[in-house]
């Protein structure tokens, strides 16, 4: 898997976290929600069509991100995803909701018009938790 | 689990096709795609929330009907989603798509305003490859 590398869309769309164990973790720059996305390293295009070995990686480490949202951010909802009709490399998106959110009760994709930038240090931050607490080895 | 119903959105969107092991399984009446749902029996209402071994569970029950819409329906993509914002019980999504499909690239939720009702012959005849190929015990 030396060769792998994300698509360059997601990279164009969002920061670079770090990776777990079996995924690269990015965070959507859209500010508004905290939307991450995580990318396995596989060629498998399909979450359902991952070796169940995989997937279970996959969904564990997803399960954290989820853990995070919740406890850490105090969002009471999370929407999960695995969608790629536009980006085809597989990736899955785990995203805070809250009725008070500008996009509820509509899914963020191609619902989710506000945008806001995260500050550098509000980024390093959210790394800096995902590490000491979720086991993130983080990219910086 | 005795007391276990299915929420009533969920059934007045959907046609019962009957269940797996862990899930109930349901058919969105929308027939422009092949848009399907399954009902895990438990109260939790996050997917990434359940019990590891529920989870795995819903998850190749999923991977089941992903099998049946690529490869007896010929759809090229699978889009699979968990969300809940509006029914709070825990279902997942499991969406067949195509380049040609009228929602194309967008994600059916929100945006797939064509309608089609399925003939009561059809529905029979995907139970029957469901009930034959991949273990679906039907509701009828």
């Amino acid at each position: 898997m030396a060769a792998f590398a994300i698509h360059p869309q997601l990279l164009l769309d969002s920061h670079c976290l770090g990776r777990f164990q079996v995924c690269h973790l990015l965070l959507h720059k859209n500010a508004v929600l905290p939307w991450f996305i995580l990318v396995p390293e596989t060629d498998v295009a399909e979450l359902l069509e991952l070796p169940e070995k995989l997937r279970l990686s996959v969904m564990n480490e997803a399960s954290r991100v989820a853990s995070f949202i919740k406890r850490d951010l105090n969002y009471p909802k999370v929407n999960f995803a695995a969608i790629g009709n536009i980006v085809p490399q597989l990736h899955v998106h785990i995203v805070g909701r809250s009725p008070d959110d500008p996009c509820w009760p509509a899914p963020v994709w191609g619902h989710l018009t506000k945008t806001a930038d995260y500050p550098v240090a509000r980024i390093r931050e959210i790394i800096i938790t995902l590490v000491k607490q979720f086991g993130l080895a983080a990219t910086l």
